[in-house]
């Protein structure tokens, strides 16, 4: 990993970035612990990250209900943290307009359990909160490693989540978009190094498995089988599967401009 | 408006099409009853939505807890109806996956209380399960009034949202692209037409209630204030503002393709 010597000196005229961390899978996650400490090394860190699983929450906000957040200590760590009872997208709100003293320099997201990959970016809380970063105009990445376990291994990623922040920081991230960070599960085969690519075409096809509760009431579980029907070799599933470190520009800009003048043949009255 | 004499026998060879309709208020609002009412006029009509309103829920899933749904029958319409535990993009899940027999020809959502346009379009529950229905391949279209009130006026948009409809059958939106129509308010101004908009550059400033409780905790509400800073004459804010009805098509392929060059320009080790 190359260093950025005397990097941080480069932002706000020689004061550290002010980074924003969070995640969708709870404060306590082993994932968030790993980027907490790879962020401390790049800046002045502060969390504020759901207090419970939000897997699956997408871009979800607290409307009808109130939002409780408390500041903890959960580790000898420098970072200032506060746990949030909302949506990850609730907690970047809360952070930006409530909490911090000043805009963050950067929001990192994740490290999540489990991929955002794909179509999974839509329905992803980890995602989300970046984007709502990203609409606040504050620079901003979501990790996600190809792992779903709580005792995944953080650590042999962590010198790229490092590599990759220091590189965005310095290159500044293009504006209104955010970056899509998806790890390998590489645990016995080495990371190939770091790809661009675009959002592969993929979907997933459910199986309900339905079920009867003890009272005789009918109940589903959601499970479902990832299908990925794009064959090209610039997505981020095909960096993945061959151990590449996928890296997609994402845009919350969801007009598809290239279907406009199409329907302006649609002839409405 | 413009009747399509004979448009349905245009559809598989003269079988009615077969519409899949959801919401994100819940299977009680006025809203749905009155997308129901005019559906019935344009094919068979399955109703699956949620059994709670389900307002800001994004493109949230159920992954952690189970679903529940049960056949109910609400008015003495011809249509089918289920009401469903889960998230709007779940009854989507649910309805092609476990109740439908066929894929639906269309999914139509709403019709909303309350505005989904600009970036609203993040945080729709309505437009999520729009968005679901397009990915899983089904022609989709979320539709949104700009009142929230319950006693809003859905009877003189109708005829719209049949013209809308009806054309998007014929004419087929294009292939990995939903609609997302807006309505405008128009109870005192005539609506002046239809127009296909890009999605204005728009954000929530956020201002945090916070409050205490009888019990001395602190709790926020979540407020805000919606700016919108995109000056065009061709977006969906624009249009609504002078009492047009906006389409904009949306898609779920998030990359930002036109940033992909500049990331490349990084030099990733």
């Amino acid at each position: 990993m190359p260093k950025f010597e005397g990097l941080q000196q480069e932002y706000n005229m020689g004061k550290k970035p002010l980074i924003l961390v969070t995640n969708d899978d709870g404060i306590t996650a082993p994932g968030i612990r790993a980027l907490i400490e790879v962020m401390n090394e790049l800046g002045d860190v502060v969390v504020v990250a759901p207090d419970s699983p939000q897997s699956g929450m997408g871009h979800a906000i607290t409307i009808n209900s109130t939002l409780h957040c408390s500041k903890i200590s959960l580790d000898d760590g420098p970072q200032t943290e506060y746990s949030c009872s909302g949506t990850p997208a609730d907690c970047v709100k809360l952070a930006v307009n409530e909490l911090l003293d000043r805009k963050p320099d950067l929001c990192v997201s994740g490290i999540n359990h489990g991929s955002n990959s794909s179509i999974n970016v839509i329905y992803s809380g980890t995602m989300s909160a970046a984007l709502e970063a990203g609409i606040e105009g504050i620079p901003a990445i979501g990790f996600s490693l190809l792992d779903f376990r709580w005792g995944a291994n953080f650590d042999i990623i962590k010198p790229y989540v490092k590599e990759i922040t220091q590189k965005a920081l310095k290159n500044k991230i293009p504006e209104n978009v955010v970056l899509n960070v998806n790890f390998p599960k590489g645990v016995d085969t080495p990371i190939q190094g770091i790809k661009v690519c675009r959002q592969a075409k993929a979907y997933w096809v459910e199986e309900f498995d339905k079920r009867t509760n003890p009272m005789g009431r009918e109940y589903y579980w959601l499970t479902g089988k990832f299908i990925n029907e794009d064959g090209g070799e610039d997505t981020d599933e095909w960096a993945l599967e061959n151990n590449y470190i996928s890296v997609v520009p994402v845009q919350y800009d969801l007009t598809a401009h290239h279907a406009i003048q199409k329907l302006n043949t649609w002839q409405f009255e």
